[in-house]
Parts: C-alpha cells; structure tokens; sequence
C-alpha cells in the first residue's frame, strides 16, 4: 500500500533529476586545437577564469608549459622535467577544455593491453558516438607513458615540430586517475576526434598527455556533455594562426605515440 | 581643469561596456550541418526556446520545411511553394544558428554585381578570420535568387539528393535585409566556414536561402561573436547520422548554386 503511494512522487523526482542534469552538463573549451597546432601558445585566459567553467578538464599552459590536469578544481601542471606542481589561479591558458563533471554512468575495467583496448572498451559503452562525453577513470595500470613540453620561446614553431623534442616518461606500476574526453568527428579543426587523455598519479608526482597503457584494473565515471561552449580568443596569435590548413596529420602526430 | 578629473571615470566607463559586450556577444547553434546533410531533419528545439538564446539569425524546420529567417525576434518561414509565413512558438527545427544582435561596426556597400564581390567587400572589413561574425545588410538589390525546399517525408534522403528538387527564385529587383554568419575554417564538420546567407524582402512577401544578387546600395551592421554555444541534439536522427564521413562537397553542391 505506501508503495503505491510513493510511485509518483518518485517519478516526479526522477524527473527533475534529468531536467537538472541536462542543463548543467557543459562544456567550455578556450581556443581551438589548430590555433594550438599553428603556434598560438599565448593565450589570454587566467585558471582563475577556468575555474567558473568547470572543476575537471586538460589543456595546456602559455608558452605550452606542460599538460593541464584539471582534477576536483585543483589545476594541475605535469612539467616537462617530470615534475608535478598545483598552478597558481592567474596563470594563462593558451587551450582548455574543462566541465563541471557529474558523471552519470559508470563502468568497471580489467584486463586492458593498450590505450586502443580500453578507448574500444568505452566505445561499447557509449550510446551516441555523436555526442561529447567527460571521462574520469581511477585505475592501477603496469604501464603508463606520458609526455610534456618544456615551455617554448619566440618565435613559437609549430606543435609538430615541437614535440619532437618532447620528454617522455614511461611511469611503469602507478595508480592514479585518467581525465579525458571523447568528441565527435564533428569536431575536427576545433577539437580533438576521439579520446584524449591526460593522466595524473595518486601521490601527485607524475603524470602529462597519455601516450601508451596497461591497465589491470578500474573504474570509469562517464559525464555526457550535450552543450559545448567554445570561446574565441582575440589574441595576436590566435587572429594570425593559420586555421584553413587541414591539421589532422599534424594532430596525430602530435597527440599519438611515434613509432 | 573638470577634464583632467573626468579622465578617469570615462576610462572606467569604457572598460565596463566592454566587458558587458565581450559577454554577450554569443552565438547560439542546434545541432550540426553535418547531421542536416546527412538527413537528420527532425530536431527538438521549439522556436520559443531559440527565442531565449536569439533575437537573429537562420536554420530550418523540422523537415526541412523551409528556411528560417530570424529578424527582430519574429521567426520567418520561407517556404517552397515561395510564400513566407511567421512562424508559431511551438514548431520545432534540427539546425538553427542565432545571437542576440549587436553590432559594433556599420558599412556601406555600393555596385556589388556578385555575392562573392560582397562577401570580399566584407572579408576587407573584418580584422579577425578566425573570428564568427553576425551581419545584417539592408539593401536594395537588381538581383536575388534565393531557394526554399518543401517539406519532406520519410525516409529521409540527404541534403545534397534533396536540394537537387529545391524551389529556386529569382526576385529581380527587391528591398530587403540579408541575414548572415562568416565562421571560421575550423567550422568544417560543425557550421558553413564562410558565409551564409539568407533573404526576407522588406514587404515580408519572399526571401529563402541566398544563392546569387547583385546589391545597388546596403548598409552593413557587423557584430564580433566571442563565444560559441553548441547544443548536441539527442534525437534518434542526430545519433544515427554518419558524421564521420568528409562533407565538404556536399556542403558546398547545397549551399552554392548549382551551375
């Protein structure tokens, strides 16, 4: 009897639940990742201003001083020495992607050989591949790459030409937690198609751009995003990057291992 | 002596309506073109709502009935038999692209014989090609050959099939306001890189999506968008539309006039 009685009240609840959530689930991305391809390494937008737009995400540093690691509001920066250090909020951003996260699905992983594995093991778990997801992934992984850029000096080569000279870091065992993102292939020219993950250890001393894993096991918490909000900068090197030429080889160079 | 106290407060002032400029200029898009190409053309979005997010811009209808003119709030529909018709708050589209108007730059154009002269006219004007850009023409043509596209049923065929047997108009000489948007090049897969235009005659009687004109006289109203706001549908249509696939042609065989 109280049971029939409590039916639509929980119906009205699981109502207002999704009108909430659908209204919220944003993301706001500075820049695009081709002004980033051309050089454009000075941004204008502060952590500070980041931070109203989300409490999760990755992106870079100005000068592209290594990977931001967005985790919980805290800005991470894995340097290209290898070190980890916490970004003070008026430090600039030339490309962020962030989202306030609320994650509404989650899945556990085992077993997974390659970064292929596991983005094919999400893959199977996403109902719209036309959609945009955030990605939060707690795992112990025997293997972990990684890699970040030393901070660059004017005039500001291409990011392929860079990351040449990245430094790799092979972390070996280490726990810690993936913030990624998966976009539709709608977004080529602005964003990165597919995954993109950044990584960052449990006791905060490693971590940058993934390039290659192993995971033995986790658990993924998975935000679907259906605003995505891009602001233009109006930056020097952003209005002069050259953003007619398609960049997608020099993408994956850039965000995959080299063989 | 009263100017060199004032100094200060017009510094102030100007800084502030900047700042409340750089706020709002923002452009609003459901869905994608890449989606509407590939024949999603039942949206979710009401007229009504996009009225919250616009005072101007363009799209269509659901089955593509039409194309959407966004003037001063008032939602047009020119449609395929070639009448224009206001549009009731409830009717719905799959792709609409619209800003709260606010232009900080007026032009004069004069003797424009093509809409490739006029849009290098406009080209010339613009500081930033990597920027969106909002703009309203009021002129009077010699020429203007707009189209419209019937409602159509289902299964959907793609865009490029169905404009194949779009209605085609040539007003001659006529008055009226040009709607448009100039995207970025890194808009390819999500929005039109370049321009897009759309016609409502002064007398409300014809307009359609613009293929051709030739401008006597025209005053341009010019806004800056600063920020992009996409809405990712969840309707059946947009998930199941190949957006993986080059569009480029297609795009340009709808958009373009077919020699």
């Amino acid at each position: 009897m109280p049971l029939r009685f409590l039916r639509p009240l929980v119906l009205a609840l699981s109502f207002s639940t999704s009108v909430a959530y659908a209204a919220d689930a944003r993301l706001f991305q500075y820049s695009t990742i081709d002004a980033l391809l051309a050089g454009a390494y000075d941004g204008n937008i502060s952590v500070a201003e980041l931070a109203r737009h989300g409490d999760f995400g990755l992106g870079t540093y100005n000068r592209v001083d290594g990977e931001m690691i967005l985790i919980d509001g805290v800005f991470y920066k894995a340097k290209g020495n290898g070190k980890v250090e916490i970004v003070p909020p008026q430090e600039l951003s030339p490309l962020a992607i962030v989202t306030h996260f609320q994650p509404t699905k989650e899945i556990s992983l085992a077993g997974v050989a390659t970064l292929a594995e596991l983005e094919a093991q999400l893959d199977a778990s996403l109902s719209n591949k036309n959609a945009f997801y955030a990605i939060r992934i707690q795992g112990n992984f025997t293997g972990m790459t990684t890699r970040a850029i030393d901070p660059q000096v004017k005039p500001y080569k291409p990011l392929a030409e860079v990351t040449k000279t990245q430094s790799i870091f092979k972390l070996g065992s280490t726990s810690g937690q993936l913030i990624g993102f998966r976009s539709p292939a709608f977004v080529k020219g602005f964003n990165v198609p597919g995954y993109h993950w950044h990584y960052l250890s449990s006791d905060l001393s490693s971590g940058g751009h993934v390039l290659a894993l192993q995971l033995t096991a986790g658990k993924a918490k998975i935000a679907t995003i259906s605003t995505v909000e891009l602001q233009v900068p109006d930056t020097e090197g952003f209005i002069a990057a050259d953003q007619f030429k398609d960049r997608a080889q020099e993408l994956h160079a850039v965000e995959k291992i080299r063989e």
